[in-house]
C-alpha cells in the first residue's frame, strides 16, 4: 500500500475523529475506496476501535432508483440504526463515474433527499469527517492525470493542522465581531452583505478531510449585487459552469450560467431558501493552488471566497438571529486570487490571494 | 450485464427471501460481488423494498486483526443494530483470495468469533440467506476456469425450487421417522448412529442459494465408527484434506488427515463439542456434480451424504432431546455417489448416488 494511504488513514483516525478503544467507527465507502477503507482498518485496529463499513455504491443506487416508486423511497432503517450507534462516522467519496447519479429522476431524488435526513441528523449527533480518495474518474473531473490527483489530494490532507488552526485564528476572530462584508472581484463579482450577530465555523480539518475554511452565515435578507461563480458548480452529477446571480433584497432574481443553466434553474426553484444565501466562507487551504470540480476541495483552495446558496450551517447561526432553511447547499466559489478583495467593515482582509492575517 | 446475474438476484429476492414493499433488506457483501449487488438493488427497487450494504472486506478485515488487542475486539454495534433493523439479511460470498484470514492468530480469530455471536443470533431471528457470486480466487480453488465456474455457479442457483422441494418430501418423511442410519462408503467410511426424536431440516433454497439438503442430528453419544471426508474441510483459509475420524461413544478417539492434519487437530481441540457430531445431511441438488472446496457447494451435490462437527442445528433439536454445542461447525462430506449406501433403519435410501424417493 502507498505510504500516502496510510498517512491518510492517520490524519482521519488521529486528527479527525480522535478514534480511541472501544470507539464504534462507521466508514461509509465505495468500492474504489477499498486501499483508504483497508488503511483506515489498520489505524482503528492499532488504537482498539471497531470499524464496520456501509458500502455506498452509485451503480447500484441508480439501479434502485431507476425502478422504485417515488412513494417507496422510504428511509433505510438499517443505515440509520448503524449510524446511531456509532461513536464516529467517516465518510469517503470515491467515484467511478462522477455523472452516475445524473439521470435520477427529480421526484425519486427528492424522496431520496428527504428519506436520508434522520440519517444526516443522526450522523451530525457524533463526531463525523468526509473525505476523498483519488479515483480516475475525480482526476478525469479535475483534467488531470490520475497519479497527479493523487498527489493533489494526498498534498491538500497531510498537513500540519495544529498550524493551520493557529494560522486561521486571526481571520476567524475578524469575522466574529464583523457586521458588513463586501466581495468584489474583477468585473463580475461585486457582493455586500450583513453578517451581523452570527457565529464563525471553524474547519480545521475535524469534519471535512481536506480542511481549511472559515465561514459565516448572511443576514438572508441582507445581500445585495452579484455573484460569478468561477468554479463548476456540481449537482447530481449536473456540472454548472460560470454562474451568475444578482441578488436584491437578498434573492436572487437575476441568474444565467455560460453553461446547463437550465440545472441552475431547476437549484433556484427548488424551495424559497434555495434563492437566498445561506454561507459566506474564506478558503484556507495553501495545499490547494487550482479548482478540481469537488466543492470539498475547491471551497477550501487558500485565498479564494465562496458564498452558498441554500441551508445555513448550525453552527453560524445563533438562536434568535435568522436561519436560511431550505433542502440544497450549494457552494459558489469565487476565484479572488487575483485583481480581487474581501472587505470586513471597510478594512480589507483579503487581497489578490493573500490573507492579512497570514501576513 | 449478464443475464445469470440477473437471474440469481431475482431467485433471491423472489424465492429465498420474498421481499415486498416496504422491506428493509440489508445485504453484507465484498466488493468483488459489485454486480450482483446491483443486479440485487435492481430487483430490490422493483418490490419497493429498500436495500442497504453493508461491505465485507477480508483485506481490511485482516488489517485490522493484525493490529488489534484480542481483549479489544468487541462486537460491531454498528452491524449488530442494522441487523435488527433489517427485515432480511442477504450474504454474499465473494473471495479476491479465499486465503486471506489464514494468518490472523488464533486468539484473535476466536475474539473475534465470540464478538460476532449476538449479530449471528440477530441475523437468525428474521429471513436470510447466504449465496455465493463468482470470483476467479472461488474457480481457482475450485480447479477450474473462472468461465466455467459462473456457469457451474449459475446451473445450481437457477433451478426449479419448487419442483425440487416436492422431490425433497419424500426422504425428509423418511428422515423424520427414521431411528438408526448407517453411511457405508468403499472402504473408508462405516459410520452408525441416531436419530431418534430428532426433527429434520429441509433446504429448498430459502436459507441457502443454491439449496438442496435434507438434515437431522445425530444423538451425540450415539455415533459409532469411522468417516472420511472426500471434499475438503476449509476453515479460516486453511484446507484440511482427506480427513478421517474415528468415533467411539460418539466422540472422535482418532483422527488423521492426508493434508493439513494439524488444522484438523486443532479444530478438534476448539472445545468438547467440536469432537463430536452436530449434523447429519444428504446433498440433493442436482445442478451440482463436483466438489469445488466451499461447503456451502459441496454439501449440496446430489447424492452425497455430510456429517458436521459441532454445533447442531436448531430446526434439527426438539426441546429435550440432546443439543451438540459448540463454537465450531464443520460439514465433513462423503462421496457416496460410488460403491456407496445410506441405510434407514436398515432400508437402503440411498445407493451410489441415487436415492430411493427419486425413483
Amino acid at each position: 500500500m502507498d505510504d500516502s494511504v496510510r498517512r491518510h488513514a492517520e490524519v482521519l483516525v488521529e486528527h479527525s475523529i480522535e478514534a480511541s478503544a472501544g470507539d464504534q467507527v462507521l466508514i461509509r465507502a465505495p468500492t474504489a475506496a477499498e486501499e483508504l477503507v483497508v488503511a483506515l482498518y489498520e489505524r482503528l485496529g492499532a488504537v482498539d476501535a471497531r470499524p464496520e463499513t456501509l458500502w455506498t455504491d452509485r451503480r447500484a443506487d441508480r439501479a434502485y432508483l431507476e425502478r422504485v416508486d417515488a412513494d417507496a423511497v422510504i428511509t433505510r432503517e438499517t443505515r440509520l440504526a448503524a449510524t446511531e450507534a456509532a461513536d464516529a462516522v467517516v465518510l469517503v467519496k470515491a467515484p467511478r463515474n462522477a455523472a452516475e447519479g445524473s439521470d435520477v429522476s427529480g421526484e425519486v431524488a427528492r424522496a431520496r433527499g428527504e428519506a436520508k435526513q434522520p440519517v444526516l441528523d443522526a450522523r451530525l449527533d457524533g463526531r463525523w469527517v468526509i473525505t476523498v480518495h483519488p479515483t480516475a474518474a475525480a482526476a478525469q473531473r479535475a483534467e488531470t492525470s490520475t497519479a497527479a490527483y493523487r498527489d493533489l489530494v494526498h498534498d491538500a490532507v497531510d498537513r500540519d493542522w495544529a498550524a493551520h488552526a493557529e494560522r486561521q485564528s486571526g481571520l476567524a476572530e475578524r469575522l466574529r465581531e464583523a457586521e458588513k462584508l463586501r466581495l468584489v472581484a474583477g468585473e463580475t463579482t461585486d457582493l455586500r452583505l450583513s453578517v451581523t450577530g452570527m457565529d464563525v465555523y471553524v474547519d480545521d480539518a475535524t469534519e471535512n478531510l481536506p480542511g481549511g475554511e472559515v465561514a459565516t452565515a448572511p443576514v438572508p435578507d441582507s445581500v445585495e449585487g452579484t455573484v460569478r461563480a468561477d468554479a463548476p458548480l456540481v449537482r447530481g452529477g449536473e456540472t454548472i459552469e460560470g454562474a451568475r446571480l444578482t441578488f436584491e433584497d437578498g434573492r436572487v432574481v437575476d441568474h444565467d450560467a455560460e453553461r446547463n443553466a437550465a440545472a441552475l434553474g431547476r437549484l433556484l426553484d427548488r424551495d424559497e431558501g434555495a434563492r437566498r444565501l445561506g454561507e459566506v466562507g474564506v478558503g484556507t487551504n495553501r495545499g490547494l493552488d487550482r479548482f478540481v470540480g469537488d466543492v470539498l476541495f475547491d471551497e477550501k483552495v487558500g485565498g479564494t471566497v465562496h458564498v452558498a446558496l441554500g441551508r445555513s450551517m448550525e453552527e453560524c447561526v445563533p438562536e434568535g438571529r435568522p436561519f436560511n432553511e431550505s433542502a440544497v447547499h450549494a457552494d459558489a466559489v469565487v476565484d479572488t486570487r487575483e485583481d480581487a478583495r474581501l472587505e470586513v467593515d471597510g478594512e480589507v482582509v483579503l487581497r489578490d490571494g493573500r490573507f492579512r492575517f497570514e501576513d
